[in-house]
């Protein structure tokens, strides 16, 4: 990597990117298609997914609905919809958003450089959104380049740790039975209320689970339950599989989903998203060494120190080119700059280097920490400092 | 504050302690028992608290019993018992954990300093270890300190964020209803399978509400309950509620309670409670100054700029009187090891301070980045570092 500016054609990857996404690397996304075949005995379907994108996040106690909220300077629907475009069998995505809210969601396709997606004008309602999106999916309209697909998966912008492989489990068990969701176990018990705040009544926690996302059905199942369904079912419903139930009389097949599955909805939820994804950066140490001789030595023991703490990936410390450029701390805040519009975060580190074994060691150790806890927060306020262990 | 070691009891505060816990702090709780007659026209009854910490957090992922999960270095569980310990009128606290963890536990009351805890064996399940706490409690044990309370609040040992709120509300419930509890909205469509793991029925959201904790009952309703209560409900039920309807026909009183009384149950959980603790640990900014004349307008600069972006309480910054230690980055590290001991992390920051108003705001606002950068993260491996800006 050279510190010169990234060219013309702007910033190529802005904000964090997710790597090593278990599951759902490009390997296993190439060869997906054959994977229907294999697993289900199903082809592959055509398939298209909408993600209902409309709240006003009231639960979250920000103004910023949360879909929009950032963690790490990004748009936490932008990861929604990565996780969403890594998987290649999924041809389109409707995303439903309010007309407020347009622009800013023009603005992270522009910036994020997002793919296959069409927007559409979101419902008061969620219900209503879907529909919506599921509307232009349906209508062969003259300059769109929708057509209707087989199979829709409906998920939620604010779920952005949806796997490739929950969404194959759900699009190949809607291609059987019609419809299919993710559950969860219950982690509280459920209760009935009588009118007046009093138990009426508990429910067993083992009969029951918690609904959640992504679902999938055959489009015209889904499609033709919400144009029979209420008023009443538009306004106050949730549940898609309950409409697929009730209108087309298909019972969902559930599938169980993993804990990662969970729906952003209060503040703390932001905060659990934030380090989920500091953790699941790519993280790479590169160390740069002063004396030739001892860059072995002390090169593998920093590096065993810091295996033990965190899941690091070192990048070789033999031979860096860009030694020279960090003579001074103001260079290293230069580089710094132009290494974070690569979404790299650097930070210079003076290891105090005694001849001494166990003074080495403490000294190293020292140095772990602190290149530990750079690697934790991931913050960019700190990017350019010279640190010293 | 001096520099020097905090004297021969040891550290007074190891780890983090909350403070700013809206509803909780000094004021409101010493004024609390009075608070039962102005609030409730009830009488202060003698309230005792049992806590089940006898899982082994198996939905975590991590080998860790979730209870002990250190968080900002400091177990979980200790953080439910400062916030139990600050409630004055909550007499006695039972703590129920199993044999292994016994010592584990005796360790954390005695480094934080717990008051009012009594240990008992925990059971198998969970309605065994409130059995086994009410048991202790209901026992007028020779050699034992403990007596029958009037009211009994059982929480979980991962609820780290309840409130003197949320439970002077369930013990008056209580002692008007004979059971009481928190409930929350359900964030999930709840949902009943049937044997072949497809969609039977979908519950109404809006009429059922998620369970939580703390639940508080009269003590000889809950105790007669689980007195009267079969192996089958030990095994495996989960919801004292339920026992207290189902042997002692008693409908309890619900109570809503705020989304911070959420069950810490999965590691990003552990994420999110660790960043509200940060959050929410008093956040004090010190400013030295180099020049006398300019402290005033760039002291208030930097303090305007923080407050955009932080909760900041700043110290005066006109007269303090350990500048001179801070000549050297290797006195600021000294000096950090030993503000560590209280819980203070302290780094050193050099603001570049030109002449040019536009040009002393860009380092100024680069200072601000990299204190909220230091207040955010609170990691204690950035201590002693002299931060340039």
């Amino acid at each position: 990597m050279e510190s010169g500016p990234p060219g013309g054609s702007g910033p190529a990857e802005p904000g964090p990117r997710l790597r090593g996404w278990r599951g759902a690397d490009a390997a296993a996304s190439a060869s997906s298609l054959s994977r229907f075949g294999a697993e289900a005995g199903c082809r592959a379907p055509a398939v298209a997914a909408v993600l209902p994108a409309g709240g006003c996040g009231e639960r979250m106690g920000v103004p910023t609905p949360k879909q929009f909220c950032p963690i790490l300077e990004r748009p936490l629907i932008s990861y929604t919809l990565q996780a969403l475009e890594r998987v290649s069998w999924i041809k389109d995505i409707v995303v439903a958003v309010t007309r407020e809210n347009m622009e800013t969601m023009k603005g992270i396709i522009q910036r994020y450089q997002h793919k296959r997606i069409s927007l559409v004008e979101a419902g008061v309602t969620r219900h209503r959104s879907i529909f919506n999106g599921l509307k232009v999916l349906a209508e062969d309209q003259p300059n769109c380049r929708l057509s209707k697909p087989e199979v829709v998966i409906i998920h939620d912008a604010v779920r952005p740790f949806v796997e490739e492989d929950v969404l194959l489990k759900v699009v190949t068990a809607a291609q059987e039975h019609g419809a299919s969701g993710a559950i969860r176990p219950l982690v509280s018990t459920v209760i009935s209320p009588s009118a007046d705040s009093c138990l009426d009544h508990s429910l067993e926690r083992a009969r029951h689970r918690a609904s959640e996302m992504p679902q999938a059905f055959l489009f015209d199942v889904i499609y033709e339950a919400y144009q029979q369904c209420s008023d009443y079912d538009l306004e106050f419903g949730t549940e898609c599989l309950h409409l697929a139930l009730k209108y087309s009389h298909i019972k969902a097949k559930l599938v169980e989903g993993s804990p990662d599955l969970w729906k952003v909805t209060y503040k703390r939820d932001l905060y659990a998203a934030e380090s989920i994804i500091k953790e699941r950066i790519s993280q790479q140490v590169c160390i740069i060494m002063d004396t030739k001789e001892d860059e072995e030595h002390v090169g593998r023991c920093l590096e065993e120190m810091l295996k033990t703490e965190l899941n690091v990936h070192f990048l070789d410390y033999e031979s860096v080119p860009f030694g020279q450029k960090m003579e001074k701390v103001m260079q290293i805040r230069e580089f710094a700059k132009e290494a974070k519009k690569r979404n790299i975060l650097l930070s210079g580190l003076l290891i105090y280097f005694p001849q001494e074994e166990q003074k080495l060691r403490e000294s190293l150790r020292q140095g772990a920490t602190i290149i530990a806890a750079l690697i934790k927060e991931r913050n960019s306020g700190l990017i350019g400092q010279l640190l010293v262990a």
